[in-house]
């Protein structure tokens, strides 16, 4: 383990601040990362149905109150104090009118009191459990980000937010592990669960052309015998906003892909999340 | 309204068991009516995480213990002590190893202790929403059967349950009421929610080839100017089941669609369903 495998939630989040981290795969293992989504309060109940009826592609860890960036809720998400949603992230891209305007490190300067924050569960909260399985995921062996691709998986539509389709992350595996991949994953409900698609076959289901050329992240090598394992991913909303388009009043933020916001939650908060109000 | 209109969801679950109903489009009016799904205890894990995963198709409402057919939790859910969910369905569709087998009016000598049974939301829950908007559904004036449509739309994977699509219940609108349709529909997200697509161009997305020849259920008339609206529709976990095959072990029981269980959760409960613990 390397010594950044000891660092907490909350030091990742300080480290982030200071600009000092890029890609948190891997980071604080055990610990819930998340993708954002900051949009202006006006749209926040069409978003956060849109979350509701796509639970894997963005499932809801938590959310703040109209123009508050220090406290998520649940409380439980995010616990210091010192939190803030506009500098904690690694970096942040910004999006006017549904299109893509630029990446930057912190959102003060941009930030209004009428922005809400979503909190939406990341895939890499359970590499480790992967990799305490013998099966660590290719990128953190390679040191590249995570290969992400554009499907045509619908996004159920929510109001403003209609016409999008999915992001799947991708990982390598040998063909007689997918099942065992499944299992470990599966319980990871609140942060994309078991994989939506596997196999060569999944590229031409998915729609896509070129598994060497992903939308987001690096590219990643197989080896002999090995199949692409997709998993639904969490900058699917940033779909749903430039699906949206004009109809969006005002600048969002959304995290850069690879660069996570950590959540002090762990895998011990999953048998929560992630649920109906009975079991 | 007819007499009809005016019994409880309680006398037509009486009536059901007696086999006086067929369709319930339209019965007990402010009632949510929900699809049913029954299987064998070692595989309700892997059905009720295809819930969570799919809540637009699959809404869960309630769920019965192990071999007991009698109470759902939440126990609002159906509160009549003298309930059975083996006889209060007016039909049930038989599937053994994922194939359909036959149409049976009740349960009784195909039940074993080992049974879990799922409800899930039905969109005639807010049919009585959009009769009161002045958008009565066509097949209720016409006195049809709503039409269904298996689509391209993914299911996405819960262990043995991978590799189904979604089937979806279609009702003809005017192009100018397809936003107000969207708005009435949109709070009931337990009971399928907004449409999921909508529009002739929707029928290439969807994968429907001949909107005359519906999966289930009856053709609807179109008159001029109007457009196929299509909502997810709870006949989906039955692909599901088909989709499984012989991995699931034993019979498996369903609602016939459009013969649903009439439940006693209201409009009013609504808030409570479909939204996360946190709001």
């Amino acid at each position: 383990m390397s010594t950044q495998h000891k660092q907490t939630a909350h030091q990742i989040r300080l480290l982030s601040r200071k600009n000092h981290v890029t890609n948190t795969s891997g980071l604080a293992p055990g610990h819930l990362q998340a993708n954002l989504l900051i949009l202006p309060s006006k749209h926040s109940q069409d978003f956060q149905n849109l979350c509701h009826r796509n639970p894997v592609s963005c499932p809801l860890l938590g959310l703040t109150k109209i123009g508050n960036p220090h406290t998520i809720s649940p409380s439980t998400c995010i616990q210091s104090e010192d939190f803030d949603l506009r500098t904690d992230c690694p970096k942040y891209r910004v999006y006017k009118n549904g299109t893509y305007l630029e990446t930057v490190t912190d959102l003060l300067p941009l930030w209004t009191d009428d922005y809400v924050g979503f909190l939406i569960g990341c895939s890499f909260s359970f590499e480790d459990a992967l990799s305490a399985a013998g099966l660590k995921p290719r990128h953190q062996v390679s040191g590249t980000m995570v290969a992400m691709y554009k499907t045509r998986i619908p996004v159920l539509a929510s109001g403003i937010f209609k016409g999008a389709t999915c992001v799947v992350s991708m990982r390598p595996y040998r063909e007689q592990d997918v099942e065992r991949v499944r299992e470990v994953t599966r319980p990871y409900l609140a942060t994309h669960g078991e994989p939506v698609d596997w196999g060569w076959e999944a590229l031409q289901r998915l729609g896509i052309r070129d598994i060497e050329r992903p939308d987001f992240g690096e590219k990643q090598l197989f080896e002999e015998g090995e199949v692409p394992v997709f998993w639904a991913c969490g900058v699917t909303p940033q779909m749903a906003v430039m699906a949206a388009g004009d109809k969006i009043d005002g600048l969002v933020f959304a995290h850069e892909p690879g660069h996570m916001l950590l959540t002090d939650f762990t895998v011990k908060d999953l048998e929560m999340l992630g649920r109906p109000l009975y079991n």
